[in-house]
Formats: structure tokens, sequence, C-alpha cells
């Protein structure tokens, strides 16, 4: 068995180990561009941010331990040009022009997918970088010890927010300029609010809505000429504005790619032509929760295709699930995560869904340090089977969201996430986790108990058309800020207080997090009142309505 | 509806909140001994540590906050001493002496379990207290304050240790006496190792196998007479060698109870009164995982089944899936969590399983702050399905136990751990996180590609029997610390000194943690050698022999 892999790093290193174990008699080619191999691509922005110190940390492992441990046929400096499916052969360039023809049998291929530079005016100025590999990162830190006082990052995914996060680690006046009207696109726009705040009180400048236009050289190191018309002025511009599949060669070779050009792939991770798999950012793959095509650059799935694909290689039969879009961004000692589906895409995609919110702290509230979190579970309104969820907050959001990711893939509905039985002590959890708390509000919600409207909807009602909405919190909590125009009737108050309510007017209860509102309203409909709750209480209105 | 509720604290008061949401029209009784409802009986070691320095902090709800918020009819200094089916009556005493029949239509009991406190002589005496509730924290309180210099906890149970833990936090000298032959009996004992270590290094004195015999005063303060004949002095002793379930009620009502005095109930909680239910630490229950009888006094079960509890009674069905008994343990900054079954159980029980560890760190290694821990996972050897885990190290245990826990619940196989899709940033986790590493490692024992050996079966060979045992790691770490009579050939030279290999002699490879071990394995079999890999590396070994 003759083996060629093209690209060395995450899905394509694991495919390269994965043989050897499988296989001691296989020739294993591992054909990479770059000098390096299975580098931290992750780690990159906080090298940059000196959190990371070394250099050398980034190497996870090196050409040198691949040929002496794995006996992998290493070849850094080369790039494949072209596949011949019909030859079997793979066109191969070094970086000193030398090219010959390199045979297979079975290839396996994980080019990466290529951080996209936009065609704009001025674009390749000196100081406008994106962040791919190695080499970009040690560009970018020769520009930042020539002085870099402000900083312009353009795309506020993931890796942009890194970016933010590291270069005013280091001291720099940052801006970050997204088109879309959120930061983390991924997530729901609500959920991104903490985020939104915490960036703003580390004096970050946030430009949502708003685009490069053209960059050019100024005495003050680079203009960046917005949409709008601004002009931002800075001496360092990193674009994080998205990746494309590196999907030439596929192309070239004959190979399907799907609609937005990622190698299509059938479970087994084998390409349209059957010798050839494709693993990685490169590929097309399935969406798990939804089905469907869709491409996710993620480490960790990448990481489990190298094998799955080096499995089949050997004649192992090795299914990918698909991929559930688990991510997680910490940020400033925040942390936002999400699994599964958003509203968003669900709402795109016309599926049914319900949305709950719950604000529980990652401990009990009785032992010190507790801190409160955000989540949000999408589940669907027929079964309560879930569909996806998203956590924003302190400690323990990263623990949340990994339970949700595994009861996803399990299947799971938000019955099922009443009777989760997790670890307690009051330093880790709750008696009644967070898992169970959304449990318990989705399950409510579904079995009729728990009616719930959520802050959308309520805000676009007209005043005229708006029920009566009442606050049972405290009037220390009322005076400190509510929805307006609603009534403070608190908690403890209510059932003496009756006869102030309207008597036909529908009624929207809340209180701070959902909780009291849901006693209420569990009050006022056992009196016959149309009462419902406000999905997770005024602390989710202000993740709409931050500015009150 | 008349609901009658006996005991306050978790099961109790959940019982009662849940109910009142369910009905404004109910008549809900709470009976309870003390003077307080639902306080945190998980705080109470952390309160005595000074942790949580306010007692107020402790009471979760006040019966003033049930009567005005749940209109709950709280009596407590009451207590229930009889029940009497026929007549659907509690006679209830107050602490003033007064009794009265209470009538119920449905009865929920939640009475809890007391510690046990053995009848040894001696065992009455001022300064030896067991901790239940507030009011034997109080009193320890007071002997705190009244000066004590050493302290004995006798049973190193997950409370026991907890206290330890604060009694040292206080600058007490600590002693900790255990019948068993290990501390935390619900771990296996090789998984204990980290824990013994931690509270050595903070001075603790560890009795193990050995047991309080007798109790008298001193000039000192008192005695702890030991069985082995040893003596110990302190001026405080904690009694937490476990809890018996309060079922005098009851047995003398007629309910049934089990073998180890728990109350009987149905998946619905029900006694085999159907007009009682009983719920918490008082009830035997169904072990999830291996079927069967169980008691796990733990308050997140607790809580959940009153809930359930109280759905039962006003005509919702609302079944008891039964209990993991997840648990976690904090002590000096260390984690010790689990779920499910341990080996110890499964081998009782003579249920086949099989046990994969691994030593992971909770984030990318390439992330400062990095810490390690040890997973153990226990599966069924024919299907792979999961049937406990048990965590121990430092920062993520909990987060790996509680995605076991919920694998546990969906019923999940090591396969599917293989799958797992967790959140990856790298001060989150890994691309491979350590729940994928535990799958691949267990997997690859199901599959045959990993055949291992654990070390408790290399250690009971005799020398003459034993394989060749090979040591992969470099000479620096061999020469750090190796198991007697190994032989060393770095991982990376394997391939060249295979000539060096007795020809017919068995081999167990190992390495650190069993990564280099499995690639060595992998190496040797395809070359047709007998050789297999030690299960989870010399770190496991080393929690075997902890002393070299």
């Amino acid at each position: 068995m003759k083996l060629v892999i093209i690209g060395g790093v995450a899905g394509g290193a694991s495919a390269a180990a994965r043989a050897r174990r499988l296989s001691e008699a296989a020739e294993i080619i591992l054909v990479e561009r770059g000098p390096d191999v299975s580098f931290a691509n992750c780690g990159l922005p906080y090298y940059l941010g000196g959190v990371i110190a070394e250099r050398a940390k980034l190497l996870v492992t090196t050409p040198e331990r691949l040929r002496t441990r794995f006996r992998i046929d290493v070849r850094t400096q080369s790039t494949a040009v072209r596949i011949e499916p019909a030859n079997k052969t793979v066109r191969i360039r070094e970086t000193g022009g030398r090219e010959y023809d390199q045979p297979y049998d079975k290839l396996i291929s994980a080019p990466g997918a290529a951080p996209i530079r936009p065609p704009l005016a001025g674009v390749d100025l000196p100081g406008i970088f994106t962040l791919r590999n190695l080499h970009d990162v040690d560009q970018i830190q020769t520009r930042l010890h020539a002085g870099v006082r402000q900083a312009v990052v353009v795309g506020a995914g993931f890796i942009g927010l890194e970016l933010v996060e590291n270069l005013v680690h280091r001291g720099i006046s940052t801006t970050l300029v997204e088109l879309a009207d959120q930061v983390l696109p991924p997530l729901d726009p609500e959920m991104t609010t903490p985020i939104v705040e915490t960036l703003k009180s580390h004096g970050v400048e946030i430009l949502t809505g708003e685009a490069a236009a053209a960059f050019r050289a100024t005495a003050e190191g680079l203009a960046v000429q917005l949409k709008s018309g601004r002009e931002l002025t800075g001496q360092l511009v990193v674009l994080g504005v998205g990746v494309r599949p590196e999907n030439a060669l596929a192309v070239e070779a004959g190979l399907e790619v799907g609609a937005r050009g990622g190698i299509k792939v059938n479970e087994f991770l084998q390409t349209s032509d059957p010798d050839i798999f494709a693993v990685g950012d490169a590929i097309e793959t399935t969406d798990f929760v939804l089905g469907g095509p869709t491409q996710v650059p993620l480490a960790g799935p990448a990481n489990r295709q190298g094998r799955i694909a080096a499995d089949n290689v050997f004649g192992r039969a090795s299914k990918y699930r698909g991929t559930q879009g688990t991510a997680v961004l910490g940020v400033f000692g925040r942390t936002a995560a999400m699994t599964g589906a958003s509203a968003k895409t669900l709402r795109r995609l016309e599926r049914p869904f319900h949305a709950v919110y719950i604000h529980p702290t990652d401990h009990a509230g009785y032992y010190p340090g507790a801190e409160q979190m955000t989540l949000k579970v999408l589940f669907d309104p027929e079964t309560g089977r879930l569909l996806g969820a998203q956590g924003v907050g302190g400690a323990g959001v990263d623990k949340r969201i990994d339970v949700l990711a595994i009861a996803l893939q399990a299947r799971l509905t938000v019955f099922d996430l009443e009777e989760v039985e997790l670890a307690y002590a009051p330093q880790y959890g709750s008696a009644k986790d967070p898992i169970n708390m959304a449990g318990f509000v989705a399950a409510g919600w579904l079995r009729g108990d728990h009616p719930q409207v959520d802050v959308p909807s309520l805000l676009a009602m007209s005043d005229d058309a708006r029920p009566l909405v009442l606050d049972v919190r405290t009037p220390e909590e009322f005076a400190a800020g509510h929805i307006p125009h609603a009534m403070n009737v608190p908690i403890d108050e209510l059932r003496l207080r009756l006869a102030e309510l309207p008597a036909d007017r529908p009624i929207v209860a809340y209180c701070q997090v959902g909780q009291r509102g849901y006693l209420a309203t569990r009050i006022l409909r056992q009196l016959g009142k149309d009462a419902v709750n406000l999905s997770g209480g005024y602390r989710t209105y202000r993740l709409w309505q931050p500015n009150g």
C-alpha cells in the first residue's frame, strides 16, 4: 500500500499517524507545502498576544518526529500541484523548483481552507495580513515588534475576537469591523450581547454592519476606508473574514465539489473517486443535527476525520457521523460556546423550533465565587428533541455546552435533560444543575404548564396591542430598571393584590431570570387569567435591549 | 387535595414547591422536625472551614418564604411520630409537647438519613459529633471556637474528606481514620492515590484499615482508642461513617423497606401504600446502570425525586429513572468524581467489564496552565456500552465526568465516545478531547487493535512467569523511575533495535501514559511478536504502586 497524504496539519497529520498504527508495511508519504507539520493553528492568536511565550510550543509535532516515530516519508516545502486520478499520481513541486509525479494507491487530501483576502484596493499593502499558519504569525509578529499602536481587525468571528483580545493584551488600541450586524455570526445575536459589553469594557471599538472598502498607506501607517465612508488608522490590519476550501486540485482532478466549494465526500470520507479521500476544512460534510451539507472548519472534526479516512484506506469501514458545530470562544475571561443549530439557521431553513433561556450560576450560590451564565436551548416543539444550544458567561459555560453537545449526539430530548444526574458539590454545580433547569423550563413549556412569550414577540407588539406587563420582582429590582410601562407587583404579594390586575387583559409576567415569573404565571393561570411568562425574564430582555 | 410532606430539606422542599406550582387549590402541609427548611447540607463543611463566611448563606430558603411565596403551611419544630395509613393521618408532636393527628389525602415522606453513631464506649462524650444539620454545625462551631488544636475525623467518605480539608484550612492538625483499606470507598482504590498524596502533602495523617474502638475524656480533651490499640488525641472528633435511612415511621406504618433499610418505592416513587410517596436519602431506588436496588444519599437525586413525587400526587404519571451515583469531591484544589458503577462493584456483582485509563491534560498542552487528570472508563467488554467512569486530578475533571454521566444516561458506547464533538479552544480542551481519547483507547481494545494488560494482572505474575517488560520512554524518563526489571528501548529506536528483544518471550510494553506503548504494541504485533500494552502506562502503575 502506497498512501499519499496531501497536507500535514490537523487532518493530514492525524491520518498519517493512524495509518502507521494500522500498517507497519505501508508506504506513507506526507506532502506539505509549508515547512511545518501539525502546528497548533488554534494557538496562533495567543502566541501573538504573548500568552504562549515560545514559538516552539506551537509545533505539536515535527517532520522529524513523524519520520522517526511513525516512519512517515514527510516531504515539506512540497506542493501538490496536480492530482491525476487516471494515472493515480500526484504532481509535486518542491520549493526549489523540482517537479515529479508521485504514484499512489490511495490518496488522502487534507489541503485545508485559505483565509479569504477580499480583492479590495490596497489589500496587498504591507501591514495587512491574514492568519493561517506560522509564516503569517511570524510576519505579524515582526510588524508588532516594529511598533503598532492601533490595529484594525476585520471580521468578528472566533479568530477575529481572539486576535482582538490578544492585541489589546499587548496594549494596542483595536477596532473591530464586522459586515454582519453582530459579532460572532454563528451565534444568535442576543447571545452576543455580553461579549460585546466585555469587548467595549476593554476599550475595543466595534463597528458592525460595516466593511472595509479600501486600504492606503499613510504617514501613520495604514488607512482603512470603510463602506460607510469612515476611515480608520492603524499600523496593522488583520483580515478574518472567513475561509474558502482549498479545492483547486480537487476540481482540476474532476472530483465533485459542493455549492460552497467544499470537496464532496460520502460518509466514509471518500470523494467521487473511490481511491481519493478528503478530510478537514476543505470538505463538505453533513450537518449532524439538520442533515444536508455543511462546511465547518474546526480542528476537532478535522482530527477525527483524518483517523476515519485512514481506517477506510486500510479496509476498515469507518463512518463519519457529520459535524454538529461545537465551538467555544474565550475572550477577556468570558466564554461563549455553542453546539448544533442556531435560531438563525433554523429560521432560515424554516424548521420549527422553540428556545428557552436560563441564567443560572456555574455553582451553588451559597458557595463563594459563583459566576453567572446565560444558556439558550433550542428544541423541536413537537418532540422536545434537542436542536442546539448556546451559552455565554463566566466559569462553567464550556462544561454545560459539552454536556449538551453529547446530549445532542445522543439525540436526547429536553425531557432527558430534566433527568440528567451531574456531579454536584457546591463548588462545581447545583443540586439542580443548569442542565436540569433548562430541561425543566423547556419541558414545562412542552407540557403546557409554562406558556412563554419571547422578548422579540413582546417587542414586536404595538403599544395598544400589548398585554399587561407584570414585573413580579421586588420594588428595589424594579427601581433599578424595568420594561417600559410594566406594573410592579412582587411575587410574594401577588395573591393578595389580584384585585389590582385588570380583569380581562392578557398578562405577560416577568422577573429577573424567569423563575418567579413562572410561579406568577402558574398562580394567575390557575385563577383563570390569560397569563404567560416572559422567557428568561428581565435578563433576557436586556440581551435584546442592552441599553434599557 | 390535602398533601402532607414529612421533611423540609432537599426532597421535601422540592416536593412542596412543585406541588404548589401544580395546584393553587391544594392544602400543602410541610412538617419539619428542626427549625430550618431547605438548608444547604452540602455546604456545612465549608461553613466550618470559614469558606462560607455567613451562616445565613446556608439557608437556601426559609419557612417564611415557603409560606409567603408558595403558601405552604410550614410547621417546623414538629416531628411526625406515627403514620396511620388506615386512617390516613400523621401523628405530629410539636417541640412544646402538643400532639395531634394531621389527616392527609396524599403523603410524601422525605425524612432523610441519619448519620450512624456507632455504639462505642464514650461515643456520647462532649466533643464527638456527627454532621447532618445546622444544629450539628453550630455545636461543632462552638467547640472550634473554644479551641481545637487536633481533630480526628472518622470516615473517609465525601463528607469526611471535605471536613478534613476545612479543619486543616483552620489550622487544625487532623487525622483521618477509615475502616476500609482506602479513602473514598465509592471509588476504585487506585484512583484515590492522588487524593491520598494531596492529603498527605497538606499534613493530614491517614489511617486506613483502622477504626475507632472507644473514646475517653483526657486532660488534652479526648482520647480516641483505635482497633489497632493506637490512641489518638484531639479536642474534636467528627464521625462520618455513613448514614442510615430514617425508616422507623415507615416500618411502623407497615410500608415495605429493603434489605439495607431504604423505604421501597416503585418507579413513580410510590411506597407499598399507594397514597404514600417517599423520596430522598430514606428510599431504596434502582441502580440506573446495573439494575437492582440501591441506596444513594445524594442531593441532586433527592431534589428531582421531590418534583416527581409531587407530579404523581397530582395525577401526572412521572417516572424516576433510577440513580447512577454521580458524585464529586473537591479537596485542596484537587477533584475526584465518578458516575455509574465502579470496578469494585462490578467485580462484586460478577459483571463482566473492561477498564481503560488515560492521563490527559484538561486543555491543550501548548496553552499555559494545563493540568493533568486521570480518567478511568469502564465498559461492557462485548458491546462497549459504558458502565461507569472515574476521574481524579485538577481542572476539567468535573466536566469530563459530567459528559460521561450524560453518555451513561443515554446508554452510549465507547464507540460513541470516539465520535464526541466537544468545544475546543486551547484554553478549554483539546482537538482530541480526553473523552475522545478514552473512546479511542477503549474502542481500540474492543476491536483487538490494542491488546492491553492491566497493572494488577502484571503485578500478580510471578517473576518467572513475567513477560519482558519493555519501557519505550526516553532514557531520562526511565532513569527517573521505572517498573522493576524493565528493559528500556525508546520508541523512536524500537524498529532499529528489534534484534535486542528476545525472540519468543511475550512482551508488555509501556510508556508514561499509554500512547507510545500503544504504538510499540502495534509495531511489535505487526512483526509477529506477542506484545500487549500496559494499560495507562507508568502513571497508572504508580497509582497502584505509589512508592515505586
